[in-house]
């Protein structure tokens, strides 16, 4: 059962059940096809990519499981590669880095196999995906209609059902935007938790990687294998020891007033309308305004912040301007005017709306959005290739520059393309997006890393459990050691106790906890509840709820 | 017993067990003697600051025990008092503000009484006290030479006896520089710990409060109060879940290299090899290379950093310029000149600068230095108002540009005057350099906000508690209802257990840790010993270390 309305654009993916090898010829079978050639700007040659299928063949036949195995990745062309040129679309720009970005050598690790470099808006700047000299990558669905950008190839290549992944990078909505015109989920996290070591700078300061994919299920399992500080990127961080895990049983996402809906087409507005119906199946929906988020969306182009994109490329394009898509350069030319107090000014301005949207989104777990506000043609963009952009940013724009985590997720159709909504958390609440993600996709994700296992039995901690962001796991049992006690007093308490060769399984919830949530819980429990370890059926040791003396003693003990 | 070397300069302190008035008529008494009217821009009237004593005194009585009942605090006049101008030490820019800074509104509703607002470098711009038309501020201990700045009449109010808390803000130095030239304590906690809102800015992104006093007790008692985020600053944060709450039992400090203080006077070099040979009485020294932290230092005065000056206050300056200093106003109106991509360029050189700074002091608890470089004349600024004060925040510069925590210390003696050392810890580590900081002086800190209190019996979790980063409070002992029981295997393990009225008190350790450290040493534990509410001697139920089972159940439990 899922939330989301169902939709036509379903991904042809290459058979998961096929051997590395076998996936890999079909994908190329599948390139051939497409008359796509506007996707790729560098394809491997298949035999590379199948040298190394045989080698994660083997890795399978020694009985390795690696987490991403024979899965086949297309990479924005301005992520390294080793060995392949990176040319950001500006052929001029190209170098040969000899060891690949950090998170396309944790795919490789994991067994993920690299097709190709892929086409985008020049330098990331754009969210069309016309931007490029090797010219406009057309929506996988419609030809005439924009794939969106600037992770346009990456997007394509992942809904013909060429790659299972598409790696690009988000800073303005880059992987957000055609994600959604692909009908495919696009996942974002809080800035720093991928590391950009190896990736072309664009907005150093609010760029970020996004995974694509057919469904959430491979988007997170390659987030989970890209995420965490590298030691190289200077801006790299780690989750917090309280991280939450999970949305609380009953989560309240906060959605737009429709004063905040009028860049959307009607269309658009239509099938917006259906999603936050459809919302109301997995939460409660609560009408925020949320006028402060999109002009803080103004900051990343229509301010000082562009400068960045200046500090990046600006002297390389000024003194070699031949490969350079003219919209591009206009834009990071114009970012030269800017003032030192301006550029202050304004990222003084991004520090305040930070503060705006925490308040704004204080009593929500998370806020659903549009993806964007329409779905032009490659025709309209010609004729008007900076306005329709800036519009399609609308609602992409501030995640970045607020810190937010946003996962984006097909919702049906409008406009007769495909329709994608977002939900956006605070900053490092990335888990908390993605839980609601999954339960709008009814895509399972994968069990959290560096996580405590907690063995919970009975419902006495349900509350605590949602406070500190717990994931419910899985039932288990324990071995056959222990003996379940119903203590004394109200509310009613049960509580494990060891009980060696005399005791017996007792069935549990496992439970995944941040340290810092499993401390929250600790110091809630009242006596003689405690934490400890607690043997489960299959032999392995977890934390769990267990009493702290026999049963015999409880009437005296302070509680 | 502790590491500082002897000195001199000793506060003469009012006496702390008479009642807040009188020590009020004291400090008045004392101004009025000290003849040093160019320590205050604006006194209060004595009878107002004596009615709020009367309040504090009605407090006391009724009972109440307010963390800082009838302290008498000088506070920096870019820092609003309600009701009271605020200059900046630039007449032409006083407003008179209806409420407080978050962080005088705490020290008052925790009983401390403003005498008044105290002069500085204008705008918060110099470290030298000499940059204003209120008159160049003279070091406590010798009118000949400066007080250091920027929070200079604060530092010598409290050097000369008469407030026990100055109140400053610290963006280069600001109130480290002055502390140590008056021999007093100073502490600036990491940036956004202690809220900014209510101050004047001078670079938005890198100001912090600090507070100075004669005793480090007395200083990190005024910081407890004052620390944790108001709603209202955008750059207010709290302290991790898992933030260590001490340095471990046998720390590693890092000291610099001989070459990386050749800016020091040779008086100064002396000093702070003495400063060195004490600290192996506390920690092992460890000379690293801060060539990176101290180079980052340059990036707030001679990069394009300064533009946040501007944006600041850049265009009062331009457009009202009476009342300005004209150093001050010369190097906010360079700032005009910065521009945008020159100050994205700097932002990201301290971005990486951040990172090879942990990198730097990865093996090391903190970093101790030389507060500054020298104690100058107030004839010799004169002559070179510029060049030696640059000098000045050779070694301070970079704390707030690398978010970073710091605690400036008296450390004897150097060139006839007091000569101050500064404990640097990492980003949030603020107690670690206050633990440090406190073995250094022997002072006392008061307990941590916060924390979980532990109880804990044995040694056996001595490792972890340290890894955490736990804080030893005190001896305790239990209720009458456990048993200290010895549990079989090695290495040795005892842990209470709940016997009820057939028990008896066990002594224990009761320490101090963080959330995210309590769940850490939770996982830590290996059956049967669990952690779970344990009641004191006193009645108090805190967390401690329990057995999960009645020894006779042991034999057989998984361990």
């Amino acid at each position: 059962m899922t939330a989301a309305p169902p939709s036509p654009f379903v991904v042809p993916g290459i058979d998961r059940a096929l051997p590395p090898a076998a996936r890999v010829r079909e994908a190329y079978r599948r390139i051939a096809a497409a008359d796509r050639p506007e996707v790729w700007i560098t394809l491997r040659p298949e035999t590379d990519v199948l040298a190394e299928a045989e080698a994660v063949q083997r890795r399978l036949d020694a009985g390795q499981r690696p987490a991403l195995a024979g899965l086949l990745v297309a990479v924005k062309d301005n992520i390294d590669v080793a060995g392949m040129p990176t040319t950001a679309a500006c052929p001029e720009y190209a170098y040969r880095p000899d060891t690949g970005a950090t998170a396309v050598e944790r795919l490789r690790a994991a067994g993920a196999l690299v097709l190709g470099k892929t086409n985008l808006d020049q330098f990331a700047t754009g969210l069309v995906g016309t931007r490029s000299p090797y010219g406009a990558v057309r929506c996988a669905w419609d030809p005439a209609r924009v794939s969106g950008g600037s992770s346009s190839g990456s997007a394509v290549a992942v809904a013909l059902g060429i790659a299972d992944l598409g790696i690009g990078t988000d800073t303005a909505g880059s992987g957000r935007v055609p994600a959604a015109f692909q009908g495919i989920v696009g996942i974002k996290a809080t800035p720093g938790i991928v590391p950009v070591t190896g990736i072309v700078p664009a907005c150093a300061d609010y760029d970020c990687v996004a995974v694509l994919a057919a469904d959430l299920t491979t988007a997170h399992r390659a987030l989970t294998v890209m995420a965490g500080p590298d030691g190289r990127d200077p801006r790299g961080r780690d989750w917090p020891a309280d991280v939450h895990l999970a949305a609380p049983a009953r989560p309240r996402v906060a959605v737009p007033r429709p004063a905040d809906l009028t860049a959307l087409t009607p269309g658009y507005l239509a099938a917006f309308a259906i999603a936050v119906e459809r919302l109301a199946g997995i939460a409660e929906p609560v009408e925020v305004d949320v006028t402060g988020l999109l002009q803080t969306a103004t900051l990343l182009y229509d301010g000082a912040l562009v400068a960045e994109r200046h500090a990046a490329v600006g002297q390389f394009l000024a003194s070699r301007p031949a490969g350079a898509d003219p919209v591009v350069a206009a834009i990071v030319g114009a970012a030269a005017d800017v003032t030192g107090p301006q550029f202050a000014a304004d990222v003084d301005a991004v520090v305040r709306a930070r503060h705006l949207a925490q308040e704004v989104l204080a009593d929500t777990d998370a806020l659903l959005l549009p993806v964007t506000t329409e779905h032009p043609t490659i025709a309209a963009i010609a004729e008007d290739p900076v306005g329709i952009n800036r519009r399609l940013g609308t609602f992409t724009n501030f995640a970045n520059l607020l810190d937010m985590a946003t996962v984006a997720v097909p919702a049906g159709e409008a406009d007769g393309g495909p329709f994608g909504v977002m939900f956006v958390a605070g900053s490092m609440r990335d888990h908390v997006a993605l839980d609601l993600a999954a339960r709008w996709t009814g895509d399972r994700l994968c069990p959290p890393t560096d996580a405590v296992e907690l063995l919970v039995v009975g419902s006495q901690l349900a509350g605590e459990l949602d406070a500190v962001g717990a994931r419910f796991l899985t039932e288990v049992a324990t071995s056959a050691a222990y003996r379940l006690v119903v203590l004394p007093g109200e509310p009613e308490r049960s509580a494990l106790v060891h009980r060696g060769r005399g005791g017996e399984p007792v069935a549990g919830q496992l439970w995944a906890v941040s340290p810092g949530g499993l401390g929250q819980l600790l110091t809630a429990l009242r006596a003689p509840l405690s934490l400890g370890p607690v043997e489960l059926a299959d032999g392995r040791l977890v934390t769990g709820l267990a009493c702290a003396a026999e049963p015999a003693a409880l009437g005296s003990h302070p509680g």
